[in-house]
């Protein structure tokens, strides 16, 4: 593969921007491949795995000579981020991230970029229960969807560029307005997110007859409460930041679940069938 | 070990009825193991591999000599099945069940038997996604839990040798107050199984921007909607006859993801992760 840019500089050396820095290495996608981090000793296990060819926690270092900026940090924290480097970012660096929310990246990085510079927000829906440069992976993406949400200061060229290293990984790529991907992206995943973690927290402490029930769960109650060990540092940050788009999701589920309440106290047994067969047919649709 | 029953029937020689089955015959619980079923196929199947001294769909040949009967069959079958069956059954069959609802099956079940019979309602905790005798499995219940809802005609006899059938399933076994036990399963499992269906039920056709949202999810998304693929005609009977415990389940539900969706639309943080890390805990609480 080509290179495609002359620095690549990943802000936060996670189990994504890591993975990534791999990549870049393993298909020489980048000149040279910088980690900025907020702990030396993540910054150290990446130096040690051979994934990165510098890496620092000085915002300013990593932002010279970085063509290519990728925010690989919780959403919450990348506008900050992107203040301290911007004024030793080369003129036409082209600004990336990972963010599982679009819209609010989109707004509020793009508005203070230089102008010459170029924006390509993107979602790699993949992940791991694991963290840090240590669970980093270089088939992290293989196969998995890459979200590319052009805005106004996506260029043709840094649109291409930015592709080209997430099929150089092995994902497949697809472009979508920022908004409909958070819109869909609610739906998919942030509200069985949430459902989750109600569940857990509506059995964590619940006693009857003295008894913990949720002891009493077999492996559907284990299913339906995995994602409640997520990480509340990532969906704090999506939270706040697709608020609108989750609450309509919500909404959505609310009506089902109300209808479910509704015909099991009604004892509608025809209708009920009906929901509790629409329910079924997801299992198909699954990619 | 020794010899339990003379004759143990089994009613519905599916998953759970054919594994009972398997297990009788290896440990030698029963002089004859014999199965009613409704489909010769079955029936068939279970003959081949080995699984029972004989096979019929009469009820009234399947009830002579039983001094077990054991109703695998779903749970609003049983009355039926039983009312056909007790004027062959001997004076003094001792009567169980493998339901997944306690309190039902003692108050429909126990005041039609004869007055010299027992009583004795159970419930595995156990399962698998495939039916039929072809899936029985000897190991089936190995570690599992097996809870026995002793009730007014639960002679201590009649207790202590069911119970003997479930340990020499390799079963933990535990007693428990009928109602109490529908109680907790309602919050434990019957509460994963429809936010699984209505979740699935939501999202089935859900578009957003022509794309069909559910197509975007991940793991996450897929775990969380595993349960909705499970069998109609077990759940049907389970919402029928578990209705008052499963609507007080779905209200304990309704509350917590009322307080996640008004935390997220306050932007409350500290209340919201307060509210995730409970959900959390729960990981730490499944047996």
């Amino acid at each position: 593969m080509a290179q495609l840019f002359k620095q690549m500089t990943i802000a936060g050396v996670g189990l994504i921007g890591g993975s990534i820095a791999m990549i870049a290495r393993r298909e020489g996608l980048a000149g040279r491949v910088v980690g900025l981090g907020r702990t030396q000793a993540n910054l150290d296990v990446a130096l040690e795995r051979g994934m990165l060819d510098a890496a620092t926690r000085d915002p300013a270092e990593a932002a010279r000579g970085a063509d290519l900026l990728m925010l690989a940090a919780p959403i919450l924290t990348m506008r900050a981020t992107l203040e301290r480097m911007l004024p030793y970012l080369p003129p036409h660096a082209v600004v990336t991230d990972v963010g599982s929310v679009k819209g609010w990246v989109v707004r509020e990085l793009e508005p203070i970029l230089a102008p010459g510079m170029a924006m390509v927000a993107a979602h790699p829906v993949a992940g791991k229960e694991t963290v840090g440069a240590g669970a980093a992976d270089a088939e992290l993406f293989r196969g998995r969807r890459v979200i590319i949400t052009p805005s106004a200061k996506s260029t043709a060229d840094a649109l291409e560029r930015v592709e080209a290293i997430w099929r150089a990984a092995g994902a497949r790529v697809e472009r979508m307005d920022p908004d409909l991907h958070d819109a869909i992206l609610a739906r998919a995943s942030h509200l069985p997110q949430i459902l989750a973690s109600a569940l857990g927290a509506a059995l964590a402490e619940e006693r009857v007859g003295g008894m913990l029930a949720a002891e009493f769960g077999a492996s559907g109650l284990r299913d339906m409460t995995r994602l409640a060990g997520s990480s509340w540092e990532m969906w704090r940050d999506i939270f706040i930041t697709n608020r609108v788009a989750i609450i309509a999701a919500l909404h959505l589920f609310g009506s089902v679940v109300e209808e479910f309440q509704d015909l099991i106290e009604a004892g509608d047994i025809a209708a009920l069938e009906q929901l509790f067969n629409r329910g079924r047919t997801i299992r198909g649709k699954l990619k």
